[in-house]
């Protein structure tokens, strides 16, 4: 037959009612044995399946996981959110579970896309990507009835002895220090740091890294900012290499600035001063540049393991109930 | 009330019974207007709103397109698929539709994945991506009753006159034609075409362009061939310049070839070597390499457009029935 065998299909083949059906399919212990076998045997000669909006009707479960899709920037790091999402489409697919992505421009219209998905009970979990200070959709999602973990800490509060929720994070700080270290190995001790502007939980984390690392040795370096963006990068370190400004490397808050400072070493008359770079992008990598590398496929594996445990289905644990309320990864650095 | 609210409770504010509060959802030309408007009041007061899988039972239609997510490979040109999935998600998500992917590692778990969703109905349409000579996935679904439509041509048949599935995909001659055009105004005469080895579509299709487009004017090139990869272009670039093969510009079938090629023409002291690549990806920006831009945002608007028309839903014309069966998207030079 051409449309997919239904129930009644199913009945008719066996000889039974649809209620019977109902009964081996949802409780088949109060089926008598021969009458299960027959219509077992109907349903696996039709091919029946029992309808997936029918089951979760009756389970109230929709099996999914909703992620948030940022809009695409044209960066060049964006690439490790794709990576992340690509991660965990794997990982759910081989515990059973979907991954719903939607789209938003805001928190705002976030928000209101989370709500048609909660109420619809579209979805069993919901991943937060790029959390920051004062993010409005942690608190929101904390006071709904949904479990869900962010790719990101919840910035500014007490996030590991008293989380607000579950989180999963790369230790940026531990990165940054990998770089720092290994730059005071292989060039000098005039290691530079170039970051975005104050006031980023995930910058200032990683500022942090390069700091402590430098005062470990006693030592000390310049610190510039420029705004995402190989441009931006590339005019501010030629600025300050062309005014005299000695370093011997120079360890950055991403790729796209790792890749303006190359760039404007390479103006400067510098091509060979060591850079490192944050993400460990395809661009960098085409140029040579080492880089700290995030592991978003244990970023994922994290967040799976801390919405679902072990079992096949989310179980939600809040965070004062469980354990293990956070993941946070220890990046790898990737030297070139 | 913390939970959701249910048909019960709007039945018992409204003071009617289930079966009436189901009428004004499903079929209000029955019920009397005070009565719907009693039950419509206290649908707002309590915020009620129908679970989504009731309403997918009742209409038998998901809202939900289908998209398989590569693995993630690690590649420059990734990020192309990866865009085309941002704006897929988003432009669904403009016309009410919802995106599910999911992950397979060959195209036999692919199709075992496509079933489950087709199935359960999960899913009212599939995206395929990818798509190469003998695909077995599109024979596959048009053998179902399910609408799709591939990003990618069906390699080797009448694709245009008589194409056995709605198909978008990119120009890819045109792009390599503009390219080649481009190398010939810049450069000189002698431009190289440095392509994947034979025998895929997609790089037949992009080797053509740069050979048409050398033939208008009545001029031939070298063609090498490499694997994708930046080292391996690198290392056959290199090993022909430096054997003393003289041309004025090369254009590459993908932007990591491009690289490897930008890298060998530095290496064997032709660092100004015009190369052109393809998929304008962060990369190849960041090197300063001018590109062809696959535009993979259009390729989403014209997927949706072929399977949903101008309505709110797929309408899933069947190729012969419709009036345009494809949409091929002319992609767009970017000059560095």
């Amino acid at each position: 037959m051409s449309r997919a065998p239904t129930v009644d299909d199913v009945a008719r083949l066996a000889g039974v009612s649809r209620q019977t059906v109902s009964n081996v399919l949802n409780t088949p212990a109060v089926v008598r044995a021969a009458t299960r076998e027959r219509v077992e045997a109907a349903i696996a000669d039709l091919g029946y399946r029992p309808h997936a909006a029918a089951r979760r009707l009756r389970t109230r479960r929709s099996s999914t996981i909703g992620v948030h899709l940022d809009p695409y920037a044209g960066g060049i790091s964006g690439v490790v959110l794709d990576r992340f999402v690509h991660a965990l489409t794997e990982r759910a697919s081989d515990r059973g579970m979907r991954v719903l992505v939607y789209a938003a421009r805001s928190p705002e219209e976030e928000m209101a896309r989370l709500a048609d998905l909660l109420d619809g009970g579209e979805v069993d979990a919901v991943v937060v990507t790029g959390t920051f200070h004062g993010d409005p959709r942690t608190g929101w999602l904390s006071g709904r009835d949904m479990p869900f973990v962010s790719f990101g800490r919840p910035w500014g509060e007490d996030d590991v002895e008293a989380p607000a929720h579950l989180w999963v994070d790369v230790d940026g700080a531990a990165g940054t220090a990998a770089a720092t270290r290994h730059a005071l190995a292989v060039a000098g001790p005039r290691v530079a740091f170039l970051g975005w502007p104050e006031g980023s939980g995930t910058g200032d984390d990683r500022e942090r890294g390069w700091r402590e690392a430098l005062a470990s040795v006693g030592g000390r370096g310049p610190r510039w900012y420029a705004e995402e963006g190989v441009g931006t990068a590339r005019a501010v370190v030629e600025r300050v290499l062309r005014a005299g400004e000695e370093v011997d490397a120079i360890v950055c808050v991403s790729d796209s600035l790792a890749i303006g400072a190359h760039l404007a070493a390479g103006a400067a008359g510098l091509p060979g001063l060591p850079i490192v770079g944050f993400d460990n992008t395809p661009a960098a990598e085409a140029l040579g540049l080492s880089s700290v590398e995030q592991l978003p496929e244990r970023v994922a594996a994290g967040a799976l393991e801390l919405l679902m445990g072990a079992t096949g289905s989310v179980v939600a644990p809040r965070p004062a109930e469980s354990g293990s309320a956070h993941v946070l990864v220890e990046p790898r650095l990737v030297v070139r």
